[in-house]
Order: structure tokens, then sequence, then C-alpha cells
């Protein structure tokens, strides 16, 4: 069947020259050669001699099922890339075919390039294949240390959603994106596939996705294989592609291959170049059409090859090629077993490794000569090497945004809102190279100043009725967490900047994509030639401490206790209290390379504690003494100290801190406010931690500390539990009781209220309760009465502050 | 348009009588009014006196946009259940339309029964309306306190998972999901479509999608809703549906909307059963067609309604009606607003209330009537409630399965090997109740033995070179987390049993609908109505110490971090050590209710500790001294404490112990074994905690600790700060170090390995050194050895635990 020509490209499958043929046959040879070499031979890597057990590594690693088939993919992207000078990425979802990144990096020379060691000769030829799977060497996935990568192989689901992210404002790039018909089963990646309702034609470059439907995963067939291809069809049109199929109905006949897949292609380019050209155009005539059913079909390709394709067709007596039993190492048993090491070197041999080579191991001229130059080679792209390409930030003054605190907790402010102004104004000043991300809550989480900036990106239908919804914008907005962080990875590796907005809660739905975006970076920072990229900012709202009628489903603080895990050098999490403190932390993590930041503040109008240079000073600090909130007398120890993390928090040891200065004028009471919440670790755990020394400075060394944090209260332990004082450490926080309820019920839900924490200072500072008898009576008293005010109203005391504060 | 014709039903859209379109509106109506009620009224729930200020809620919470939508479908879904008798679950994706499911609920009666505080009455009336979004009341999203819910309606994007896992196994049920075009954004739910492939039509009931196109979500229209109806088509179409639209084109046209849906339902039900007819006389007759061509096109259908349909069509000027404005509270402000307030009460009194409550406030007759009998009620259905359902499982005695062990630590099994041969034995006994859900892993998790009990399932084409695939079966293999934990909740939240097994690195993915389903189980557990249900119960396998070539990504033991943040009474964590101790604790598990259950087991063969007697004592116990490792005098202390949890670990923490009483023979070492990791907590913080007198029996009350744990190092600090010899605790576990490498080699990086695990002890033990001068060189240069073996070899020293152990 000429899937091409029904396709209705204008390309015949006969337009490939000959020669052309043969440069592709070549190239694939070439790269399969490298790959069967990288997963099984740890010496004689040129079969100059008959292949020995001895050559052979002893335990055998590696997917060859998906690597003939990226090799053959990536052959045809380099005729195309040179043909038209076409500048491309190259994203593989079936992430374990990573010995084909490998070898076609090498076989353009840009790994050894970068890894001088790898020499193109038999000896880096016999370095390449060792350090495959290897201990301390490369894993068997496309990873950070893979040249031209920007999407970690291991994990699937993602490739998409990094492609699209790439592709944003580059408008001259294609981005070929290989999605497996594995990873297409999952939940995010079937959600990826509507990124074609947020990609503009003009000003964002293109993604060529490219199905590759080998038909099997581990053990199983693939859903997407097992479709009548009139189905997978509606399916992609449906999703807004116009897909191109290309069967490879006989795998001997490479030839055919090559010409059918060559011209599914061009005419796939061609599309791209119609469909952009078109549209920039309009755009530039300004006639673009505002109905979204213009929305342009983008061409995609669906490549069906078999599993292990150019492999071991039959191994004991079993069918391989094309079947799931090609998916890691097709022969195994070497060393035990001589028909398979014959079998091996016959595959070996199949490829013809004496023409491909010279005498000296370097590959020859005319292998290579398909490679593009410089820049053009995918492995080489600056794109998959974004700090290449990063240009720092043009930000605000935040002392513009400040605003005045004529005395601490009096006036209240909306934290979040007056963020939205500052961010308004860094996407004014950077109108290229930072995108805001989230998932349908940026105005929930009432950022919408940025609104009077710039639009929400939309390619589909427009009506009316619609706000602040326009082709181009800098604000994605899908109803997918995985799809704004997936983007936002690409994004960022790419060489820009980004903020991800969301509920605290659901955040966890990307706990797994964080997982591999702190790995990477671990390892990316690891690597002299990866470049410093723009840290990954999470702006987390609506929190566990504000859900209304929300309730129990929307309280969880967690993600930061899954962030801490990861290695310290890349993760930082702050908890801001107010607007000035939240502009001032933004400014800071806008600032950084290669972390991980994570901010958590709350969206309602809540009190507001320093004044622009207070709030600028504490932030550098990260945390500090409120003199203002305590009562201390100068030179004396206090006797207990009231640490605080997190708004809500902070607002609530605040008020008791006033309440047992008015009702016990003695008591002497340190109020420690901590922002930047890795502070609290040691210096040798963290490189924000604090010594021992000022640690103690702080928190003393044996008065009691009573500690409200806004998350899981023995996350606070974890962090400092080497530090002198942690005996005398006593920590309130979400312990989850959670129901439908007011701000401050939940407080007093979790006993992290004012009233509570008040009686956890009777609890541990003695002499208190004498000088004043009733004193726990009355706080005992008065959270009855809070409690029974919220349930008699359905709101908290508005007056409560007034009586405690 | 015509759609309904258009989609070939067999019915007109003019067959409804008017009397069953006059039934349905009542009933409509009066959803609508108590879903209005529920949102605004504290007061005058009946209208009797014109509406004040003071009747309404003071802080206004809920979702008006979703939910006369829900109440429409429920009155269409009773009818057709009272004309068929058709047994129906009713899932709700646009979760946050819980008036409408509480509505109904009362309607039906169901809620009176199950809350008798709210009274069918006036004064009842008034209840439900408080009670909602109110402190301390119902949230305003589906939850366990919704009668007829299985699906928590805050998080989205599980409802297709749900329903599907609810079908499997349930041949006389169909299911009405309901499916947001919010919703429908989210990855997991994108990936839930595919679900067709793997439904059986003879054994399984069925799922019936609505997908529910009110065009916008908080902030935005939604992808769906804007593509163009014949995209829409062909993307159901090719994924194995046969939609049926239905378009309110005259949002005031009601009879027509109810003829035109009830058209589309009775033909969506019709083809239902003609598909389960067909197959299942198929099957019958022994004429089941291999081919997956012809695989059946499941009705749906595609409702398009107006957002607020029936509320406020202009709100100050701007519509409101079928834009994102009706998305929560239509109508604002109402104490400071008198418009708004006359718009609120002209709102209600549009329902007709007298019309539809008798003078005591209990619903007419004619409008209940529409309400099917007793357990027919999709709120009174045990299928929502399956604890009421719930078999318990028949187990297989684990003593047969157990094997022999002469002696500790000197043969090797693989501990999931022989536990598939258990879980075949479970399937055998269990073949309608159970089945084991895993994204494409349970072969390689080494659990093959249950094939021979058993099958793949799989609708679509089947070839001759599949293995364990067949139309019926007792696995479920997809490459999707997401889609593998939604089955499982479903399928478990309707009374049957199972278990997830997974990779532990990836079971990240599904952090967050764990966290839903640990919140569902709490709530549900307080409520005396809903019965107990089987435990979820994870089975991770492939964890961090064998990762080998997948390296540095597939490197993460943090989920049981995640897991141990829920509440105590419903998480559990085990890590038993070898072949038996996990036989018994999946024996354990599997006999529990309402818990969630994390196994963690390697797969790669391992030494084995513990025989059949010896295994099932320390199992019951949850920890344990270990004599045979140690070196203890009988009534002395030992001179410190090994202690060990998870079977990487345990195999280095014996072979320290045993290299040290070789090195130092009056060492008195006491080896302590955890599989119930809870154990480690106090008796006041988990039911499963050790109180402090049991741990200082255990872990002595000052003699050094070494302990080496599975997963991250803090985590044991975080259980066991608490008691009394807890700064004598050094842990040892995985920190993030990590690549492609052996797991002895792992091991090393981490510092968890015998030799390090030695030093510690040395460190820790003051006068061994004295004893035994040059030990610490001694052990030092064994690391240097292992390693220098390993990178030559690229595997591990064989040798290693002959020369240690």
């Amino acid at each position: 069947m000429d899937s091409i020509a029904g396709a209705g490209g204008a390309m015949s499958p006969d337009h490939l020259p000959d020669e052309d043929v043969d440069a592709l046959e070549q190239w694939w040879r070439a790269a399969n050669y490298l790959s069967v070499g990288q997963i099984y031979l740890r010496a004689n890597p040129l079969l100059r001699v008959p292949l020995e057990a001895g050559h052979v590594k002893s335990r055998l690693l590696g997917h060859w099922g998906t690597t003939a088939g990226l090799n053959f993919m990536y052959a045809h992207l380099n005729r195309a890339i040179r043909e038209r000078r076409q500048q491309m990425l190259f994203v593989t979802g079936p992430g374990h075919g990573g010995p084909a990144n490998v070898a076609n990096a090498y076989l353009e020379g840009t790994y050894t390039e970068i890894y001088p060691d790898i020499t193109r000769d038999e000896e880096g030829l016999a370095r390449l294949f060792r350090q495959f799977s290897y201990p301390g060497g490369v894993p068997s996935h496309a990873a950070p240390e893979t040249p031209g990568s920007i999407s970690e192989g291991g994990e699937l689901g993602y490739s998409l959603a990094h492609a699209y992210g790439a592709a944003f404002d580059n408008p001259d790039l294609v981005v070929a994106c290989v999605v497996g018909d594995g990873e297409a089963e999952t939940g995010p990646l079937a959600g990826s596939w509507q990124s074609t309702a947020f990609i503009d034609p003009v000003h964002d470059g293109a993604v060529l996705p490219i199905l590759h439907l080998n038909g099997y995963k581990i053990a199983n067939p693939t859903v997407l294989a097992r479709m009548p291809e009139e189905r997978l069809r509606k399916y992609f049109e449906g999703l807004g592609y116009a897909p191109r199929f290309v069967d490879v109905a006989d795998p001997r006949d490479h030839a055919e291959a090559h010409r059918r897949f060559a011209g599914a292609l061009d005419d796939c380019l061609d599309a791209i170049r119609e469909v952009q050209g078109l549209a920039r155009a309009r755009s530039k005539a300004g006639t673009v059409p505002a109905d979204g059913d213009g929305q342009p079909a983008w061409p995609m390709i669906v490549l069906r090859s078999p599993k292990g394709w150019t492999g071991p067709r039959v191994v004991d007596g079993l069918p391989v090629e094309g079947t799931w039993r090609a998916h890691q190492v097709p022969l195994s048993g070497i060393h035990e077993n001589p028909e398979h090491l014959a079998q091996l070197e016959e595959w070996l041999l199949s490829y013809a490794p004496g023409e491909l080579f010279d005498d000296a191991g370097v590959p020859r001229a005319d292998v290579v000569g398909l490679a593009p130059q410089g820049e053009l080679r995918m492995s080489a792209t600056a794109h998959a090497n974004g700090g290449r390409l990063l240009r720092p930030l043009d930000l605000p003054d935040p002392r513009d945004h400040l605003i005045p605190v004529a005395s601490p907790g009096v006036e209240r402010a909306g934290a979040m809102a007056n963020l939205g102004v500052w961010l308004r104004e860094v996407i004014r000043l950077n109108p290229e190279n930072f995108r805001l991300f989230g998932p349908d809550e940026t105005a929930s989480n009432r950022l919408s100043a940025v609104y009077e900036a710039t639009d929400k990106v939309w390619q589909a239908q427009l009506l009316d009725v619609d706000e602040h919804l326009a082709r181009a914008g800098r604000v994605m907005e899908v109803l997918s967490e995985h799809l704004c962080q997936g983007w936002l990875e690409g994004y960022l590796l790419s060489g820009r900047h980004g903020v991800l907005n969301s509920y605290e809660a659901f955040i966890h739905i990307v706990d797994s994509m964080f997982n591999q975006h702190a790995k990477w970076l671990k390892v990316h920072r690891e690597l002299p030639w990866r470049l410093p990229v723009a840290s990954l900012n999470y702006l987390l709202s609506s929190h566990v401490w504000q859900q209304d009628h929300n309730g129990f489903s929307h309280q969880d603080p967690g993600f930061i206790d899954h962030v801490v895990n990861k290695k310290a050098e890349v993760v930082r999490v702050y908890l801001p209290v107010d607007a000035n403190t939240l502009v001032c932390t933004m400014d800071q993590v806008l600032r950084t390379r290669d972390y991980v930041n994570v901010v958590v503040a709350g969206k309602a109008p809540s009190l507001q504690w320093l004044g622009p240079e207070a709030a600028a000073a504490h932030c550098a600090e990260g945390l500090g003494i409120w003199d203002f909130a305590g009562s201390e007398v100068a030179g004396e120890e206090p006797d207990v100290v009231l640490g605080c993390a997190g708004d809500v928090p902070t607002t609530e040891v605040v008020a008791a801190a006033a309440m047992l200065r008015a009702d016990d004028p003695g008591l002497r009471i340190r109020v420690v406010n901590v922002i930047d919440l890795m502070r609290l670790q040691d210096d040798r755990e963290h490189p924000h931690g604090l010594t021992h020394e000022a640690f103690d400075a702080y928190f003393t060394t044996d008065r009691p500390i009573v500690f409200a944090y806004h998350g899981y209260p023995w996350l606070i332990h974890r962090l400092a539990y080497r530090h002198t004082n942690h005996p005398n450490l006593h920590v309130r926080g979400y312990i989850e009781e959670g129901t439908t309820t007011t701000p401050f019920d939940m407080a007093m839900l979790n006993r992290i209220d004012r009233f509570h924490l008040a009686l956890d200072v009777l609890d541990r500072v003695p002499g208190v309760e004498e000088r004043r008898p009733g004193l726990r009576a009355r706080y005992e008293e008065r959270l009855v009465r809070a409690r029974a005010y919220t349930r008699e109203h359905g709101e908290d005391d508005p007056d409560i502050d007034a009586w405690t504060l």
C-alpha cells in the first residue's frame, strides 16, 4: 500500500536519487553497527579477528528493539537538514534507544568533540562500546550525558511535551519528536497531542511527531500498533494532525523503505513550511482569521517498522525481529552458547564494518558525508544545550513593586495579586524568552494583572465572549499539570525562562516529572560542556490553609517533602510571608541557574509584616529575628523561641506572641521567621544551611522552641535534627486533619493556631502559669469561642486579629 | 442539526412520550432548585417568605456551572434505569458539581436514609442547604460522604479509569461516567479512553462515557469544546467509540433537549446490549473471533449544553449562562447588592418550588416518582459502597509456598519469582474478584508464573506471536501507571481485590492519585455506612539498588516517604528480605481492609535468610533480633546494634556483622531486622508503633545503632526520633548517588555497603581498633578492591559474599 501518496504529499516515492539511498543506507548501517557494538562488545570493536566470547561483555544490557528505527530516522533527518539547511532538534521518546543517540553523535563527530577520550579510531571505538551500560559509564537511555538530548529516556511520557516546549518562541526550529508506541499509552503523552491547540505558526517553531509503531512494549503489543490504520488516522486527525503513514512492508527492501520515508519527510517539511508561511504572511498583512476552524492540520509521520529491524530474525527457533523478543538483547548467554556467539558475529558482519571504517577505525568519509555541518548537527545544536543560548532576564526593580507597611500586622494585602503586577513587568521586559505556565489557575491564583501585558495562547476557535485569549502570548494555560511541566522543561532546557503556577496540593501530579528534572540537573551540573540553564520555578498558591469549600482533598503541603529528598545542590524552598517578601523571593529565584525553586504563598489578602527595606534584608538573609513580635531583653536569653515558616503559621505565631506578651509581660519571647527553608539544615547538608553556631544564635542551645510550620511538621525535624537545640524543638504543622472549613478552623484542627501555640508555650516554659494563674483556662476558652463562632456564622470571627494581635 | 439520527440510532427524537418529558423536567427542576439552595441559602429554604439577605450564606462557595447538566443527566439515567431495570453506577468527573450528587441522593431518599438528621421536610432542607460548603459540612465536590460516589471530585483526571475499574467483572453493570471537558485535558483522562482495548464485553460490564461539553474551565474555554465536531467525532472513533452528539441548540427548549438526550441514551443502552449480547452469544458458542478488527465500537454521548444552564443569563450586563462566568457562583455580593438578591430570588422561583415540595417541605410524589427503587437508585447502589459486596479472598496457605532454608545467608532464590507462584494460586482460587495490575512490568518483575493460571486482557487484534494474551484474564497490563491505579481504585471501591505491581522509582507517577485515595480512605473509615473495602496494595520491585543499565533516572525510593505523610491509620509499609518473608507479607496485606499497603522487594535472586517458621514468626512481629547474625552474650547489653530494613541493606548488615565478628570475636553485636517499617514509630503515632519500652528492648537505651535502610536515611530519623536512643542512631540509606552500575557499586556509592557499615561501627564503638589495629585500613582496602573489580569486570565480584559473609 502506498501510504505516502495517500497522504496527499507532492512527492512520489521514487523521487529519491539512488545516491541518496546509498548515503542513507551507509549511515544507517554504520549507526546500527555502532549500536550493536555498544550493547555487546568489550573488545575487538572492528571484528578484525574472529569474534570470541572474551570480546563480549559479561553483562548484556541495553535495548536493541527501538534502536535500528531511531538510527533510520536520524539518517533521514540528516539528509533533510543538509538539503534544506533546516535547524532541527531531535527528541526521542523511546529513550532506551540510547545506543542510537550515542552512535549518531559519534558519527557526526560531536561525541569526540565533547568527550575527547572517545577518539575516532579503533581505540576510541573500544572505549565507546565498553562505556555503554557499564559501571560508571553511560546509561542505556538518553540522558544529560547524551549530546543533543533534552529528554531523559528513563521514565516515559514526556517527549512530546518537551518537544513543544523547545519549539515555543523558536520560529526557525523544527523539533523532530519520536514517540514510541509504548510511551503513547501513558496519560501524559496522550494528553500532549493536544498541544496543536497551543503552538503558534507565526511566532513558534514546529514539532514533527514521528510515531514509531514497532509493535511491542517489554512484554506486550502496544495499543496503538494494534489499532486498524483507519482508526489511527482518525485519532490523529481528530487531534489536529495530518498523518503520513510509512509502512515497512518488506524489512529486507531497504531502498524502498528509504524512498518511502524520505518522501514522507519531505512532504511533512514542505507542509510545515506551507502552514507557517501562510500564517506568517497573514500575520504580516494583518489578515489573521479569528475563527479557529482555520487551525492548520500539522503534519506527522506514522512509521511502522519491525522491532529490532536488521537484527536476528530467529533465535533458538523462535521469531525475534518484529516481535517483543527483540525489545532488549535479542541474543543472550553468549559466553555459554557458541551458536549465539556465531549468530552475533554474523549479525555484526552483516553491516560490513570493513566498508564503514578505515584501517585505523576512522569512519569513512563517504559514510559520514551525510552529517550536516557544525551547529546544524542535531547532536551539536545549541537548542539541546540551552545554556549556550540563555540570555539573563531583564528584571524590573523589585523596589518599584514593594508596598509600604506602616506597622507590622495591621494592613492586609494580597501577596499574589501584587506579584501579578511585578510579573506583568517581567513579561513586558522579556517578550521573547519568558513564559508563565499554569493549569487554568493563573486567574484563580490572583495573577490576573499579567493580562494587562499579554494574553493566553490559543489556536482554536475564538469567540466574542473570550477574554485575554490570542494566537500569541506569554501565558500558557491548559488543564494538565503534566503538559505545563513538560512544556516548561523543554522551554528551559532549550535556553529560556519560566514559572509554573499551580495549586499546592495538585502539584504532586508532577512529582515524578520533578524527580526526573532534578536528577537531570544534578548530572547536567557535573558536565562542563552543558552550560547553566534557568531554574525551574514553581509558584504554588491556593495552599493547604486556604481551601474553604474545596476541603480535605485539596489539602496537601507534601510537595516540599518530596523536593527536599533530592540533591541539596539542586533544590531550594521559600515560604514568603507577605507581598513584599514574595516579590523579593521571586526576584531572587528568577536570577538563579540549574535549580528547582519552590515558592509557596497564599492568595487571600493577609496581614503585611515587612516594609520594602526590611523585606529585602529578610529575604537576603533567608531568616531573621522579628524584634517587633518578640519581647526580648537585650543581652539576655529569651525564655522561649517561637519559630515560624509560611504565611499562615507566621500570623499565628505573631498572634500567640502578642497574646502571651500582653498576658505575661515578664515573659521573654523571641520570634524567628524563616523564608528560605533550607537555612534550617546545617551547612554540611545544604549550601544554604546554617552553621551550628549560627543556628544556636537564632534558636539558642537550650530554650524551648515552638515552631509553627506550613507543611508536615516532621520535615522541620528532618532538616534540623543535627543542631544542638533539636531536643527542645517542638513543631506544629499540617497533620492531615482537614475538612471543608475556614482557614482559622483549619489552623485549629491541626493545632497550629495562636491558642494552641500559646498553650504549647505554657507547657514548656516554667513559671508562666504560676505568675498568671488561669491563663491556660482562658486560652482554652478562647479556642472554644473561636470554634463556636465559625460554626455559627460560617466564617472566621473577623475580629479575631483585633482581640489577639 | 439532528445529531442523534446521524449517529445511526434506532430511536427518533420524538419517541419520548410527553408524560416522560414532564417527569424528567420536574425532577430536573427539583434537583436544580436543591442545588442552588445548597450554594446560596442558610434559611428560608422553600422561599415561603420573600428572600432577604439574611437568608443567604455570607460566604458563597460552590460550582454552579456544571451542576445543572449533571442534574439533567441524572434524571435521564433514572428514566432509563426504571424502564430497563438496569443496574447503574454514576461516576462524575466534573466533581465540583457536588450539589448535583447530593440533590439527587436527597430526592431519591438515600440521603435521609444515610444521614437521618437531613430529614425530608422543611427543617431537613434547611440543614441540607446549610451544611454545603459550610465549616464541618460537606465539600463542594463528590467525596466519600456523597452517597453513590466512588470518585473524589477534587483532583481531576481519574473518573473514566475509575468507571472502567468498577465495570470489570460486573457483567450486568453499566457505569455512566460523566467526563468534564476540563478534565478531558488532563493526561490521565486522555490516556483512559484507550480502556476500550481492555474491557471484555463477555465478562465485564460496560462504561457509558458522557463527555459534557459545557465549554469552559475556570477561566478558559476547553480544548475539546472548541474542536470542530468532525474532529471530535474522529478522535473518539479512533479511540474505539461510536459517539452520539446531543447539542442543546436552544437552552430554553427543554422538551426538545429531553427528547434528544433520551433518544441518545436509549440508543446507547441498546447498543451496549447488542455489543454484549453478540459477544456473549459467540463466547457461549465458542466462536470468538481472535482478530481484533472485530473489536466493538462502544457507544458514548457527547452532550453540548450551556455552562450554568437555567441559571442567570446576564449579570451586571455581562453574559453568564453559557460562559466561564457561570463556573462557580454566578451571583455574588448578595449581602451588598439588592439587585443580585432580587435576581437570586427570581432564579430560585423559576424552578417553582411550590410545585416541587408540599406544605411540609416534602418532595411531591409526582416529582420523585422518577426515582428507581431500592438498590437500583444510583445513590444507593452497593457498587458505590463496595464493602457491602466484598467477599474475602480465598488465600492459598503460605506454608505451601515457603522454601526450605538450611542455613541463613547461603542459598539464593528469587523472592518475586517465588511470589509469582503463590499469586498464581491466589488467581486460581479467586477467578472473579481479584486482578493483578501493572504497567507492562509483570514479567520484568518476575511474576510470570501467574500466566500458568491466567492471561493478560486484550481486546484488540491478536497475532500468532502473542503469548498469554486473551479476551479475558486476571492480569491488566498497560503502559500507564495512571490507568493501572485508576482501574484498581475503581475495582476496589466497588468491592473487589487487587495488587498493583510496578517499578519502585516510577510509582511516583501516581503520587497524587495515592494521596487522593488515602484521603478518601481516611474519611471513608469515619463513615459508619461505608463498609470496609480491600486495601490498595502496591508491590514495588526493580528497586533503587538493582537498576544496572537503567541508572540514575530509575533510582528513587521516595514513594515510602510520600506514603507515610498520610494518616497513620491508613498506611502500612513492608520491606520483606527474602522469598519467605515476601510470601508471608503478601498473605498479611491481602487480608487487610481500608489500608494502603506498600511492599518493596527485589526481583534479582538474593540470599535467603529465614526458613518457613522463622519467616512467619518474623513477619507476625514485624521486626526481630537475628541471633544467627549477631554475637551477643546472654544477659549482657551488646556493644552495638546493627539495624536493617530492606533486602539489600539486610545483606550488607549481616555481612558487616560477619566480618566484624570474625575480625574481633570479642565484639558483641546485635542485628535487628525490620520488615514492618511502621514498627519504628512510637505507639502514639502509629497503630503498629512500638512502645518506648519495646523499642528500648530492641535497640537499647544507650548503645550506638548503625542502621542500614532501603530508602532515604532521614525517614528513619523521622519515624524514630521520639525514642530514647535516638541520639545514638546513625542511618545509612540512599542519598541520590547513582549512576549506571552494579548493585554492589550502588551500595558503595551510597555508603551503605558492608565495608562502610563496618567502618561506621569502628567510628562508634570504642576499643575495637585498639584491640585490632589495622582493621580500619583493611576495610578501606577492601572497598578499593571491590570497586576496582567492578570497573575491571563490569560486574560485582561473585566471591564477595564468600569472603565476607
